[in-house]
């Protein structure tokens, strides 16, 4: 059943077709650009639209990404509630927000990674992603000089473990509960993070 | 340059002939049936050889398994190396062993991966060699109740390092010698694998 277009009230197919028009420029230009090569005065350019309206519907770069993707998660506000409480049991806090925001759409997980990783496109959305919200945000808590370093092996581990439980479905991995991940791989993933090191 | 054929040496040319009628019946058979489900016997008879001659030319099935993916290290040897010192220092000499083996490699693996998690198909022959060589080995070293679970977290922190290091190319994590992975890495690698956790 499709719902007929309403009379009267043009503005909202005007925000619909001026949303898309940005996300299809935003989609164009972090794939020609990259997420750091692609400017929000050049996606706006190539939507035919001003600037400010980027900020207007999508916020700042980050979440104009995010929403490109159209993820059944926002992984910025789950990495955000991740780092706010600091170094400290900040594996456990990791483990249990990737876990719970991914196990109930462990296939949306399992195609990105098989996209990203097949295609062999550097650029693909899901490593942007990796790069500009997960390390981003993990080096903003992170210490010491080797933390860049840290941050890409804790990447690493994270991607790592998940291709294991969605992507592979490597037993008993993939049918484990979330608590026995987080018993056995906190202790391991918080040894990179520093801190409260156990 | 292409060498004759010599004369008077028909057996040599037999052999060679014998070797790829094996490997491709095991290609095929692996391909179908998975590593544990397809047979010495099956494969020997799709060659059209006697079963005893597969463990002449290839010794087991795990051997076989690997002579079919054609790779430029042999992981059924490395791994017996990181083992045989037991659980001990073991996180350090599996790291060792795997750069050692991949770094000058690593478009190999890359590719590997690549086809691998593009494919989707639960059968590929890297993740036959990643339960069936990577994993029993794990097993065999570790101890206590969960140890098959740790044993899938470490083939995926494995993993998830060395796809970040040679098929997504993280920087720094692409650039930094062995040393410095071993020394962020190997402390977080041996809380899993048990034994001397630091």
């Amino acid at each position: 059943m499709t719902a007929p277009r309403r009379r009267g009230r043009p503005a909202a197919g005007a925000a619909v077709d001026t949303r898309q028009a940005i996300l299809d420029a935003a989609r164009t230009q972090f794939a020609a650009k990259g997420f750091t090569g692609a400017s929000m005065r050049a996606i706006a350019a190539e939507a035919g639209v001003d600037a400010s309206l980027i900020s207007h519907y999508f916020g700042d770069k980050s979440r104009l990404l995010v929403a490109t993707m159209e993820l059944p998660v926002n992984p910025i506000e789950k990495i955000a509630t991740v780092v706010e409480g600091g170094p400290d049991g900040m594996a456990e806090r990791l483990l249990r927000t990737f876990l719970g925001a991914w196990d109930p759409h462990r296939e949306v997980f399992s195609t990105l990674v098989r996209t990203t990783l097949g295609s062999g496109d550097g650029q693909a959305p899901m490593l942007q992603l990796a790069r500009n919200v997960l390390i981003t945000s993990l080096l903003s808590v992170l210490e010491g000089d080797d933390r860049e370093l840290r941050a890409n092996l804790i990447a690493g581990q994270l991607i790592g473990m998940a291709t294991m439980r969605y992507v592979v479905r490597l037993e008993p991995l993939a049918g484990a509960t979330v608590d026995e991940v987080v018993r056995l791989y906190a202790p391991s993933l918080q040894r990179l993070i520093g801190s409260d090191t156990p």
